[in-house]
């Protein structure tokens, strides 16, 4: 999910090709809040991705499902079939509300609706869901087939609220792309019993209670701006205060140690942490809560600070899907899970909406072109659950959903259906607009259109990123009589670029860009082109020296890429003995027949081979440098969300350089 | 599960002070198998470690065991008592049986049957044991108590086999300590059972099949050291090879992706693979299988080239307590479970026995000392489920078994009484007899006793090893008219050293040692004196620079111990920015003071204060340096077995140089 804003009243379907978002109400204390924008994404990067997603992995959902047993359960549940409930784990309904959710978002985009196939699939799903509804609102076919319906009794690992998140976060989606009634009333009746129920002590509500995974709270806020209801809003700040006393045992894993008010740095399961933090960015835009803002932001700097790596990826443990601790970054054993990513974008989006900075939307694309997009195959058809950041030569795969391999579907289907609603709506994290002007976070063809002071601007946008580094804005459609500000986001990565804009040419060295954003105040005309030449070289980055797992390590970068080195591209002897020479010039070579058509980068290094150590691989470090031969190797580095699209094969992104 | 070597007819209780091992029986293909001397530690390093075993550890365990519910357990299976089966997992009675194994060794040692407590403690367990098993010879709380007696029916995940091997190991322990028959028939009336019930197809019998935790085939071994009775080292022999046929499902967690004689690597869980690979040696030794000992040399050696910490801890990964891959080594989030490196050290020992080759004891010296030691308190009081080489300075411990912090007990109790055991076992693993002499593989002070053609040989021994390398051995008894060989390993850490043997001088520079042994071959006298000078200078070590995760780092050793830098020694700054400056020289300090008394290692050093590094902690490899201060700071490491034992703190083995 995607937004806040509240969406206007659907009229035709066509008519909502890029789901408008309403304004949002920015609450006593806020500054600088930021409306999403109206964003299309007609060719180049990300349309190819969305092509695939919207041709290969949505359509492919209800059959996997039924194969898995998500809807088999709910038909059990709905009466309308006999047997038991089938999924290794209680929350098997939210894969299905996720893949609703993707689904809907792409039945708003251009062309999407007039394959009925897919509106079929999804009216069909809608009315399941309405079928196994209990009558008193309540839905989870993991108690009702397994638990004798005994709800509410297991919060710390049931996940009902959690399932109960995901349901409503499709209906939303549902709602504002096709404007039908049925999904949505199936939430509202769901979110007004939970309300019934939960409440603090003293409310006179039965339990005062949390779920063990956040992802109610932040669709209650979806669910008040779709419906203008407030009980949601109020009933979402309730939970995400809860958490941190003791209601889920206290433990980190459940965000249950210390109250996010309190929290001075991210911990637990990762994902629940980020979801967490989503609702808390919610809450602070709705109510204006200057705690719950200054949590979050803090939050985010610990977070980005010493427990993200490169890849944007978040989570450190396999164990327990932990971030771990700070400059905790493994390699190997990066979890890195693609969930996290997702989160991860829809944490810092609400972030940049918030507070207007520029390096919210940094991470951002930095998770979206990496750490987020490795997570699906190039053919749409396989998935990562973990990504991590090096496979070595003797690797040996156990296999199940935390392999290093792609694989068609996991036991704990929560990533898939992920990618499927991040890749559908991700044109809702693209553009923002307020009464100034309109801000363009990230880069496509396509177009933006914001309201300015209740005027409608439209600029158009031509681009290669990432290829290249020429972004060509052009203004469609302007207010001719009043000045507005385009602003544009200088990518943290960019240390140079030329801003050309009629006379105007502004470059790095301006000093009046200080903050990620320049800005262009004028009065446009139609037709006003404006075009921004970011500085694309390949560059070698360096880690924190606190980063133990990357000591005397460089990463390739270009762009807003990660690069990784395959051992399928280095044939004779796998990756685990190369050593990456930093004096040497890096060489970036498009080719257009590799990996779906990527730029690659050519670095020279040299491949060791050590001599025999004998059985002990320590020796003193006196007389130092065990004795090696080294063979001089050209090497070729992908793009890391490219990566495990060929054969099995080794993989690094940190490339020693000693 | 300590050495190979049917024990004499025990007579007197004060007798078998050092439990007598008798000979093995070489196989037609053995070569240079060696037979366990009778030791005495008397005083130093490990008699100190041993005493606290003797007087709290081993004296707790059985209001430790009552508490979990271990022996609750037993009575209720023996109807001696109402109640449920207590425990979280169906392998708690192998607690009982390690205990009871220990307490058995522990009455072994001189003086300790005058305790009356302990061996009332034993022999009302070993009572307690025989009325909990059933007629036909079964024995399992869990199955007898959970699962109705449905026996054998989920080998994969049971343990029935493993706890059995647990109790046949035990009974070896309490028969060749005591002489007492009760335990010893019950393991025979169980192994029976088993071997009635297993075999190959067409043998008739109705299970093919072997268990998913190996352990029952050593002990199977030693039943059969201990009563002469043939089928039970035939049923070992198939069981081992009954693994990697898909029994199991074919997974590597299970032994079972492979069989043993075809794999190149060791993998899947630890513990797993080495009590499987110590039955893999026992059986080479014992039928001269040359196929099987290949398979024994060949694993051991891929092993420590890629898998084996500098601590001799192994385990790489939290997740399924899983070998990992060749040289994935990490340092927050090694595994190095306790059990592993006690398997460890009864698979290397084993292997010294069958090949008399020094390498093995080597790694017994470096486990013992490190990675073994470690899981235990000074206090004999707390354990360490996994041992970690760095805590950092910000960590979140989260508890549990796997915790990073010292606990009391855990709910999967496998380790402390297996240190136990070890500990209360530990002269079975010291020295070596044969034809030609008497093989000292672990320098204590106590008294090395060997056999040689039939005549008694003793040499004493006084030592502060490891503190200082000074060893002074005395022949006490030897045939006066025959020549036989007193061979001492040099240890492979150990590149300085000086033995004085009457005229005869040898040192480091002398080509004859190549092999690990000096080898001194004469006519003796009581009272010949041999002193061997070990030059026990600090050192810094380095690793294979394939072991990614300590690029740039260093190690400081001295002797056989590793050494840890403790964050409760450097108040001011923690760990975490430490820099180590290799161009100054080590000093150790002996501190008398300072946990129970230990030589520490002064080291020069620097700590970093990095600036700002702005919300992203990765930069641009050009201009490189990022921006830091740097304080002069005098490093003081601690042996790593010590580590943990004052206030909780940070701690790393490997310390940045750059």
């Amino acid at each position: 999910m995607p937004s806040p804003g509240r969406a206007a009243p659907p009229s035709r379907l066509s008519e909502r090709a890029a789901v408008p978002a309403g304004p949002v109400r920015p609450g006593p204390g806020a500054r600088a809040l930021l409306t999403p924008a109206a964003v299309q994404v007609h060719a180049g990067f990300w349309h190819t991705r969305r092509q695939v997603n919207a041709r290969t992995s949505i359509p492919q959902g209800p059959a996997l499902l039924e194969t898995a047993g998500n809807l088999s359960n709910l038909r059990i549940a709905a009466g309308l079939a006999d047997g038991e409930f089938r999924g290794a784990y209680p929350f098997v309904d939210s894969d299905v509300y996720k893949w609703l959710e993707a689904a809907s978002w792409q039945l708003a985009q251009p062309g999407s609706a007039d394959d009925g196939r897919l509106a079929d699939d999804v009216e069909r799903i809608v009315s399941l869901i309405a079928e196994a509804q209990q009558p008193d609102g309540y839905l989870n076919t993991w108690f009702d087939l397994r638990k004798g319906g005994r709800c509410y009794q297991d919060l710390r690992w049931g996940h009902e609220l959690y399932c109960a998140g995901h349901l409503i976060q499709a209906a939303v989606a549902h709602h504002r792309s096709t404007g039908h009634p049925e999904l949505l009333a199936v939430a509202v009746k769901f979110a007004d019993h939970i309300d019934s129920v939960f409440g603090p002590p003293g409310s006179g509500k039965p339990i005062d209670g949390v779920d063990g995974h956040p992802e109610i709270e932040t669709a209650l806020v979806e669910l008040y701006r779709e419906t203008g209801e407030r009980r949601y809003l109020d009933l979402a700040g309730y939970f995400v205060d809860r958490f941190g006393h003791g209601l889920l045992g206290g433990e980190a894993y459940c965000q249950d140690r210390v109250p996010v008010r309190e929290a001075t740095d991210v911990e637990g399961h990762t994902v629940r942490q980020l979801y967490l933090l989503a609702a808390v960015t919610d809450l602070a835009t709705e109510t204006g809560d200057e705690e719950l803002r200054a949590a979050a932001q803090r939050l985010w700097d610990a977070m980005t600070r010493t427990k993200t790596h490169i890849t944007g990826g978040l989570g450190a443990h396999h164990d327990e899907e932990d971030f771990g601790d700070p400059y905790e970054l493994p390699n190997e054993r990066a979890y890195c899970e693609t969930c996290a990513a997702i989160a991860s974008v829809q944490w810092s989006w609400r972030m940049a909406l918030l507070t207007a900075e520029a390096r919210y939307s940094d991470l951002v694309e930095r998770t979206l072109y990496n750490g987020f997009l490795a997570g699906v195959s190039l053919d749409g058809e396989r998935w990562l659950y973990v990504n991590p950041l090096q496979v070595r030569d003797g690797h040996t795969d156990t296999g199940g959903d935390q392999s290093a391999r792609r694989t068609r579907w996991f036991r704990c289907a929560c990533c898939p259906p992920n990618v499927m609603r991040l890749l559908a709506s991700l044109e809702h994290y693209l553009a923002s607009s307020d009464d100034r002007g309109l801000q363009i976070h990230q880069y496509v063809t396509g177009s933006y259109a914001g309201e300015v002071r209740g005027a409608p601007v439209v600029v158009r946008s031509e681009t290669d990123y990432p290829w290249q580094g020429t972004v060509t804005l052009t203004v469609e459609e302007t207010p001719t009589d009043e000045p507005w500000t385009l602003s544009l986001r200088v990518p943290q990565w960019c240390t140079e670029y030329r801003l050309h804009c009629g006379d105007t040419v502004l470059d790095a060295t301006d000093a009046s860009i200080t903050d990620g954003w320049l800005r262009l105040e004028r009065t446009w005309s139609p037709g006003d082109r404006v075009v921004l030449e970011l500085a694309l070289e390949a560059r070698l980055t360096v880690a924190d020296p606190r980063v133990d797992a990357v000591r005397g390590c460089v990463a390739i970068e270009r762009g807003p890429l990660v690069y990784c080195l395959e051992g399928v591209d280095h044939p004779g002897g796998g990756l685990d003995d190369i050593v990456l020479d930093t004096t040497q010039p890096l060489a970036a070579k498009h080719r257009p027949d590799l990996l779906g058509g990527v730029t690659t980068v050519v670095a020279a290094g040299r491949r060791r081979t050590i001599d025999d150590p004998g059985w002990w691989p320590y020796v003193n470090a006196d007389g130092a440098d065990p004795g090696h031969s080294d063979e001089p190797i050209e090497l070729t580095a992908v793009p890391y969300y490219a990566w495990a699209n060929r054969q099995d094969s080794s993989m690094r992104v940190w490339i020693p350089t000693l």
